[in-house]
């Protein structure tokens, strides 16, 4: 994707739908319930509204795009595990074993698996192949990749999208896997969010707090040895981000694009998505904020993004699993919007003193 | 119910039982993720094992027990709808059409309606009829009921635990209906908890500052006039509590003392729990807090309580819509603990080294 066809996706984003959203509010305010009372419940069928254009919508055919690659910054020991684990957890996602199956499975959800930037290639009829390049180099001592390699990740997630959206897939949500992607991470939210690197990493799988600062102090010194540029997001995403982390960007644009409900999954998928918006503030609409994540950064590049979480669990594993147990949510939404009786139907009273 | 066979039942509950949550714990750490990634699905996993004393425990058959009981301090004006509402929306709950009757659906639960207090009988083949009395008193003007009222409406709630025990139900959770309920979990959370009535009284379905004032003035004068002891929870719970309220204490030690887990709802849910622990501690292991409600004083409560909400909705309607919407996240746990692979199945690289 070069960066014409990248503004011109942008650019296609259309405003979220104001009298769909409208309607779905109308129904929900003769649901029999105080009005409101159904909380954020209320705000996610409104949204789903506004991003589809339909005031009933739907979310049946659903799935969950993981993307994966490898960082050239393990080098610093900046990971509890080894790179070799990004391969052998993709492929334990295409043998249906990770927690992301069980839990997509629960929610009826598709697990794609794209590999876009995995180290070692795999060879298994269930990987979607978009790789760009094997892995980042090492951005303590470099970028970790050439701004148009970046522009390619973020296709390969926009093409993940339009083939999906073409076989009918109407809710979309996020994941990764890849060993280093907290740093990555949390470098973009210190260079995008202007947030001190203390405050931005935290200790994924399980750093010690000797590991921890470590990956502080290799993200100060990968921002002082790169200088990407706040006001420039593909320049940070290219020398500080990941191929994953792009592609997940490219998820997100597609996803505004094509009107597209797309649930963020934690950490990571909302360090993409701080790209994403940092690119196309119109997206914003689309993107539905899962759960809190235990990553220490987490809650405050919520904040930054303006998106609050649906779900406290204490989570810290990534993949989409938290991204996908809010399809159950979303499920309740609808269910609650269409299914419900209204004041007249069930002769309850109403609060303006009609019955 | 006796206070001498109160005292039985709750002497009869047993402590947790660690090897089953050992195994568990032992299980999950065998699973392909970091340990503890799971955060508090893993909680919940081991939290079933030791209230049911299955390593591996199921919660298939389930339902949500919707205590219903009408407030004589309603005559005070402390709700924005009038009594009538209590059965209006029994008989919704009947019929299937309220939120939690879709909410339930979706998470294949039964509702289980319950008449314990209601002001007017209700003749329909669904409504369990436990009725102890028709309505409580005004408190603001005397005790809501007579202690031995209250006895009998947790003798209620242990009923109807018992004969869903005996029909194979394994997961139950709480909701209520009750205009004016929110006043007497107010009241009971500001005796127990030694909290002011300005920190423990809320909106409700949406008082406006007038009517929220007025409330909590009648807390005040509630607690003045029948001078509740706090050392005393059934002296508490008759003279500024509800019907349904006592109910759900019934349900919760029930369950307590059969080792069934329940899933508490919102405020009133809480209140109850607040009643049921300050009469048996040894309840508490078999409580699972499922979400954080936007009545003011819930947060404050799950805090006394000890309990750690999963769910951040801002939800205000209680019936038990919280609470079946936390069935999601107990089948997510348990699909977790029984369905994925481990490092050694999968071949991947464990963080001790071994492969």
């Amino acid at each position: 994707m070069t960066e014409e066809e990248l503004r011109r996706l942008i650019d296609s984003i259309p405003p979220p739908d104001g009298a769909a959203a409208a309607k779905t509010r109308m129904r929900l305010d003769q649901l029999t319930k105080p009005q409101g009372s159904l909380g954020k419940l209320e705000d996610l069928a409104i949204q789903l509204a506004a991003i589809t254009g339909d005031p009933f919508p739907s979310a049946e055919r659903r799935a969950v795009i993981v993307m994966a690659g490898d960082h050239g910054v393990c080098d610093e020991g900046v990971s509890a595990y080894p790179q070799e684990v990004t391969a052998q957890m993709v492929r334990n996602f295409l043998e249906g074993g990770a927690a992301v199956n069980v839990l997509a499975r629960q929610a009826r959800a598709e697990v794609v698996c794209v590999d876009v930037g995995m180290k070692s290639g795999l060879d298994h009829p269930g990987l979607v192949q978009r790789n760009v390049r094997r892995g980042t180099d090492n951005f303590a001592r470099g970028p970790a990749m050439s701004r148009c390699e970046a522009l390619m990740a973020i296709g390969a997630g926009v093409r993940v999208v339009d083939d999906l959206a073409e076989r009918g897939y109407g809710l979309l949500a996020t994941g990764e896997m890849g060993i280093g992607n907290t740093t990555a991470s949390a470098a973009l939210m210190a260079v995008l969010a202007g947030v001190d690197p203390g405050e931005a990493a935290g200790r994924g799988t399980g750093l010690d707090d000797e590991g921890l600062r470590r990956k502080i102090e290799v993200i100060r010194t990968a921002i002082r040895a790169n200088e990407p540029d706040p006001a420039d997001p593909l320049d940070a995403l290219a020398k500080v981000g990941g191929l994953e982390i792009a592609g997940l960007v490219g998820v997100m644009l597609a996803c505004a694009a094509r009107r597209l409900p797309v649930v963020l999954d934690g950490f990571i998928s909302c360090a993409a998505a701080l790209v994403a918006l940092r690119l196309a503030p119109a997206a914003k609409p689309c993107l539905i904020a899962s759960h809190l994540s235990a990553e220490h950064g987490h809650r405050r590049l919520l904040e930054e993004l303006g998106l609050s979480p649906l779900l406290h669990l204490d989570m810290r594993l990534g993949e989409g699993t938290g991204a996908v147990l809010c399809f159950h949510l979303i499920d309740a939404a609808l269910a609650a919007l269409k299914e419900m009786a209204t004041f007249d139907s069930a002769g309850v009273f109403r609060r303006d003193g009609t019955a």
